[in-house]
């Protein structure tokens, strides 16, 4: 299965493709989304429904994977955040993607077995499990693809457990 | 001109539509759309793109007018607003609608010429100004009216200084 991780943004949206065949995953694509900060945000929201819309044709996912927010951010932050996610989210629905949200504890416990990881730790794991020369770049990026090596796990959970999760 | 104003949020959106003639404002529609609580988040959102989208191809409005969030609120709220707002500014920039922000200040002024008149006040001065026989409801629909009548007063406003606003 193909999955499309995204860790959104208004600034900078991190967006990962992988494929699990049910053992491993290896890396599609991975990349960040840039919008103009002196662009106003109506073109900001356009850009980045653009290139998830992109993204979508291009590999065609079977699922979207997108972190919740950690509502101990301020409000300001987390308005902005969410208008990028309704548009990447808005987007994936419109090509019949379904759509899974992961707590960042998850995301961790999923990549590296331990909930409390650091930064550092995710991205060494990210790297080792996707067989990549070296740790992902940007940030956003690695963030993305954490995001979708959970859904594989998830998933792969769900199977064992004869969960039908899609 | 038609004015677009639009009170957004995940559960209820106020939206209306005033045509305004450079003196006077009649409402040509006012309304809210309601998603499904039980509903899943995406399919909220479309809900709220497809509704959005189906009153820009009905009345053509010519600019939206949508209110700056308060940051007082707490993040949960914020985020969760901000995700519907996310999606109505996408749909409004695929129409290429000329989006504007008005804070809830400039509303209140805009509408009343009072910038800590209360709801209640406000409605009875929407209803004033737009000839209506009653208090427009629900509240959302009363507050998407406020916004719209602030755009057309601002526009008014701008034209009176020469300042090209649209």
């Amino acid at each position: 299965m193909i999955i499309f991780g995204v860790d959104p943004g208004i600034a900078i949206v991190g967006v990962a493709v992988i494929e699990y065949d049910g053992v491993k995953s290896k890396p599609l694509f991975y990349d960040a989304i840039t919008t103009d900060a002196s662009a106003p945000l109506p073109q900001r929201l356009l850009t980045i429904y653009e290139k998830t819309s992109l993204i979508i044709k291009t590999f065609k996912p079977d699922a979207v994977a997108v972190e919740e927010l950690f509502f101990n951010q301020n409000a300001k932050t987390a308005f902005s955040v969410g208008q990028a996610r309704g548009v990447i989210i808005l987007c994936c629905t419109q090509y019949n993607i379904p759509f899974f949200e992961y707590t960042p504890l998850q995301v961790k416990q999923a990549v590296t077995g331990y909930g409390r990881a650091d930064k550092n730790q995710i991205q060494h794991m990210i790297k080792t499990l996707l067989g990549l020369s070296q740790i992902p770049k940007p940030d956003d990026a690695a963030d993305a693809l954490a995001i979708a090596l959970c859904h594989a796990h998830s998933h792969k959970m769900s199977n064992i457990l004869g969960i039908n999760k899609t």
